[in-house]
């Protein structure tokens, strides 16, 4: 099954690495090592083969993402013989890269967007195209009527109001265009009530929010521990450094607060309550592509006695990101394949603010997951 | 039900804090923290209310338990305000102890040893008993061919000889009393094919080995994440600093390689390989009861990019261990109301190097352990 | 050499750690841990012996500061049996400490805190008397005109205008009883060009600001390293997580502007360039006295090889100032003694933002103050 | 003055990293980072300019720099781009190396490599050599008579003896050939009565041992903290995780025990007794060139409260070492040249196992070498 993955934000660290890891996979440069569907739980899902992935996207840069490759070689993120081996595939690429489209009014912006789509699957004959945002984080947009409701929605867009944040506008063309959509950022995505009814209506799935990659994913796994030997967490604090373009746009207070927001909410789903302390996200430009994240945790055992453990997680985000990436494009699609329209909450395993009331905890994530792709197949 | 807990080393650490945690327990005086048996998942299960445990014990020395007990408190490790409202208690609990029988043969003494233990029974008109060893962790003893089977067993202690390790003794002497048994240490305990016989034999059920409470726990979550995540791990390496009565005894390098096998089979297990690395405990005796583990984890991520998590555990063993020893007394003496015999590999959920062939994963081993609660009230 | 310690924040809990030792000092229930000035090199200086010091203080609450030791006794930061053998002396302490007065005017305040003063030097008969501030950190003032010097305060105050915060008023006061004055906080204190001038009238010292006991005082000997070893540090970034009444009063975002801008220092007078990074105060309830800090640093070597090294502190912030508290009341009581007026600078060894310009390299400071107080004794 | 630095063990991490590194100074296309004489404190002591250096050694492999270069690159411990610009330079090192000659007797191996280094000296001119050893660390060595003073060493050699481990013939034959002698490891090297007695006899200076990189260098600054504060230090425990080929070796118990001792001499030197706890050495291979290193440290404070710091380390060893190894070629070259001999304790700052009885903490050390070198130019 021929399948597309059109990256919002395709000249970014997260894409680029998605992108070189794809092409290396294809080429059976390397191992699918962080690639969850290459598991051996998902041998019978009947996913997309790596030869199968056509990768195409919009950005609103222009750096070349041989150039970007290139960038991320020699900070370490990938390996820099890999980009060399690859480079004319990286070069060649550019050609199913689009710029973002700006039309006169929203409206307009979401047609040319979704013709993109549409021409990116008829070059390519693709049986579907999955839509993933990798791009910078929006801050939260203000509450709008238009939000509601798709009819409400799509008079305020007739009458050229611009109501949707850009991720939501890239949620609401894919959906016009037929095409899954899995928002791998906190941004807004196709979490609208208005977008939600589009989905449906259109018959396609959608997934998010927010990538699980880090400190979250450890929290994950932590705070089920805790629960379940029925320890009581009274303070969870941490502090995140990390450079590089996303930490740059975090820097910004709006775009922060999402962030800490989607990192704080795995506690109290976990453990039924909030523990006090924050997540915090600093900026540190010479941090780079590699995360440092610390994180300490007080708790009390048996009779109150009180104990505590922290962890320090020094992890490449775009590397532990990419093959997620292409994850979700192999399951959407088969979940598009298979019929299945609206939130997909079955993907929570990779997101650190998961659609639907889902557990919180990374193993009965998982067993959710497994049975998902299972039930795919058939 | 009246249900009876016969500790071995009922002196020691973890015994006494289990002793003041019952009985405060009992009291109403403190939050069921750490009992993992009072979670709303074990309702269902018919466990003994603790106003119906009572707890009984063997040990080679004799300092009073209120006297451990109030060391406990001083140390910090059980809150010493509630030793002093439990003193009354503390001390009667002293007409509940024997010293550990010694019989001119091995034979003799696990029929002093049954003894004591039937007892222990009738006195308290307990429905049944159970044997947990919280002493000291003995070094792995020489095999010898009177563990092969039980015919052979009973042939060489009706000989007169010495051929059983002390754990393996008691648990002797527990199924032969008609009691199950639950090792707690990485002794050798019920693990022996003569032994295993003898439970089935005589309708018995028995557990272990080794409470996980520390950094073990902390792997049996962490270890899942990488293998969920497809990651490898490369390394996984780490030092416990502890004192306390337990520290000195691990200095001792034969019961150190006991403990340090039991801490590392969880990592083979759940990975499918052994990372490079080992664990490592030492004696501090300026650390006391509470227990410090660093260890360093290094993996690789999508397209072998290198990354590592480091974590510090500052725990207090003996208030780990505790509430677990409670739980494992309630839920084996429920198995054995429910004629369960022979090993209960469902309890993996709580030890570093548990029965059977089981997931060691801590969710994996937390829902195995709920199924079979929920089956025992059936 | 009978000498006053004079404590304004004298129930806060810094100041009831520092009493408690006192008397559990001239007792001779304790070794004098923690105090710099019992070490071998200050034998010569001819300091108050601990039967000598007589301390008093102000205080804007009435807590008795025999209920504030068993708090903290309780919560570990002193010996409960401390708390308990003195108790009679901590009672009888209440007889030395007075309300903070409250005059009309600002020049009526400082009068009537004068007066304080001066009754307790003339009711103990002693030689000196030194304030020590201990109270809660004050957000940073507006600049305003009478700042700038003597003629100028003494006019503003003469009109009845309140232009200083509480500590400079603290400080005025002090210089205007004949008393030595310095500032363990972060807070203006003495540092105003007219309370220079006043001090150097009335012939007495003063020293500050804002006592170095964790997170700094490491970075006062890591920093050096770096330094020393010609190795470049990029980033250096630190969460400090506290409870406590300290820490709540941080949790305003005024005082730990003023605190974190003084944290900081020591890397730029160290190294010669300010690293990236910052460092955070967060307030903690649940930790309490107790605080953790958590410092991360990369630094690059040789041909630019990036590394790095991280830490975490667990220190009793009121355990860690106490001794010093007793130690800066010695040293300015001798330094007034033997005619030094003005600025102390040679007490930076003791400040995370000291007077003067001075090296910030902890072994210089050192070297700087045992130079200091051999001086003071010839 | 054109200066020899004769490696022994040219061909192992340290060794080639200086040599990259020197040569890189020397065509100017890096900072001298981590080269604590490029420090203005070293401005007026005269020494060797880079241009002036020439480095030549002895190894007992035969891989050529060039490759060792490469893998050290690869490795990130040198920048890949330094080595292919230097790769001419590189190649053309290989006319300085000479394999470690081996001769009949110890005499006459010491003769061959006095004669090897001889001639280095007249082939480039050299106003001095000074021999640096960073080959591999030799277990101890048994105790010998002929230790003890020149004549029965000489007369053990003459007789045709192997009485010396190689370190010590290296010393040796650099202190007939009139070389200064620096030993960077944990060997014998120059320790030896006799082997004082012939540097005093010939002329020559020799400095040692065991260069200051890591866990040892951080114990040098924050030992000093705890005693300048009156701290009691409790406990220091660590763990040494290192790969590379000196991680390999150090895997041998034997050479294990000798670095081990040299870790923890700084702690009772410092705190002037020795606390508890051990630093402990384990090879994981895929650590590779960077050591990670974990240190617990507990202290108690005033009235006794416990305390604790924890630190890691994760530093590249070579890209640490190599600056230090031209350091020392530097000062022991212009030492020689202002006529001192015998052994240099100026130069502790450099040695976690200094020569001499020497303050331990690193400030003291740093004004001790800072003196050492202004006195050289006079
Ligand atoms: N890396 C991780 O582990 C991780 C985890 C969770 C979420 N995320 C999210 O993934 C996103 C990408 O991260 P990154 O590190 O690649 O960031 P990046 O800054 O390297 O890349 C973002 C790209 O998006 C482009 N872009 C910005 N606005 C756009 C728009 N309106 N339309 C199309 N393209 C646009 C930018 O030009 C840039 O090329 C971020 O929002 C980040 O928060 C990343
Ligand atoms: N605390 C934990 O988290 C934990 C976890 C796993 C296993 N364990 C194991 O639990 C055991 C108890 O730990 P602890 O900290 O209480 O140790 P401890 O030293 O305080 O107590 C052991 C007690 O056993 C007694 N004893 C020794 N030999 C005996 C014998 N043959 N028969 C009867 N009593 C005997 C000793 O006298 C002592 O009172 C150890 O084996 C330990 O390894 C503890
Ligand atoms: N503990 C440390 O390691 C450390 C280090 C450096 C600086 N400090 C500073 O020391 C001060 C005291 O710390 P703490 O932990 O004892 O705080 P705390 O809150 O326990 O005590 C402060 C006391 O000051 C009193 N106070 C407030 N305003 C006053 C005023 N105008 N006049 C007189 N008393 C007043 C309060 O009532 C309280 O009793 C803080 O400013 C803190 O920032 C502490
Ligand atoms: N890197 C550091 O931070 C550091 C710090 C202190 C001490 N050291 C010591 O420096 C030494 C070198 O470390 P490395 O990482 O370069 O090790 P390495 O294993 O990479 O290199 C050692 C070299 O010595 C050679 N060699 C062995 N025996 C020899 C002999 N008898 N004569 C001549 N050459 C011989 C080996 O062939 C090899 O090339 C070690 O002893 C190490 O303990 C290193
Ligand atoms: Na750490
Ligand atoms: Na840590």
């Amino acid at each position: 099954m021929r399948t597309g993955i059109w990256l919002i934000g395709a000249r970014g660290s997260v894409a680029v690495t998605a992108t070189v890891g794809a092409f290396a996979l294809r080429a059976r440069l390397v191992e699918p090592t962080g690639c969850v569907t290459e598991l051996p739980e998902f041998g019978p899902a009947g996913l997309a083969g790596w030869s199968e992935l056509v990768i195409g996207g919009h950005d609103v840069v222009t750096t070349p993402v041989l150039k970007k490759a290139e960038a991320l070689g020699a900070a370490g993120v990938v390996p820099a013989r890999l980009v060399a081996a690859l480079a004319g595939e990286l070069a060649a690429h550019e050609d199913d890269l689009r710029p973002l489209p700006a039309g006169g009014t929203q409206a307009e912006t979401a047609e040319l967007i979704a013709a993109d789509l549409t021409a990116f699957r008829e070059v390519h004959d693709l049986a579907t195209v999955v839509v993933i945002n990798v791009s910078t984080t929006e801050p939260a947009p203000q509450p709008h009527p238009a939000f509601a409701d798709l009819a409400a929605l799509r008079a305020a867009l007739a009458s050229g109001d611009a109501v949707l944040p850009p991720s939501a506008l890239g949620a609401y063309a894919a959906f016009t265009a037929g095409c899954g959509y899995v928002d791998f950022t906190p941004s807004t995505g196709a979490r609208l009530p208005a977008l939600h009814e589009l989905a449906v209506e259109a018959g396609v799935p959608y997934g998010g929010n927010d990538g699980k990659t880090g400190e979250t994913l450890v929290k994950s796994v932590l705070a089920p521990m805790f629960a379940l030997r029925n320890l009581r967490v009274n303070t969870w604090s941490g502090l995140n450094l990390l450079g590089g373009g996303d930490g740059a746009n975090l820097a910004d207070p709006a775009a922060n607060a999402a962030k800490v927001a989607s990192k704080q909410r795995v506690l109290s789903d976990v453990l039924g309550y909030q523990p006090q302390g924050t997540s915090r996200i600093d900026y540190v430009e010479d941090i780079g592509d590699f995360k440092t994240a610390w994180d300490l945790v007080t708790f009390s055992g048996f009779l109150g006695t009180g104990m505590r453990v922290e962890f320090t997680w020094h992890g490449c985000d775009s590397a532990l990101a990419a093959p997620l990436v292409l994850d979700l494009g192999r399951l959407t699609a088969a979940a598009h394949h298979a019929r299945r329209s609206g939130p997909l909450p079955e993907l929570a395993f990779f997101f650190k603010d998961p659609l639907g009331c889902t557990s919180a905890g990374l193993s009965d994530q998982w067993a959710t997951l497994v049975a998902f792709a299972s039930g795919l197949s058939t």
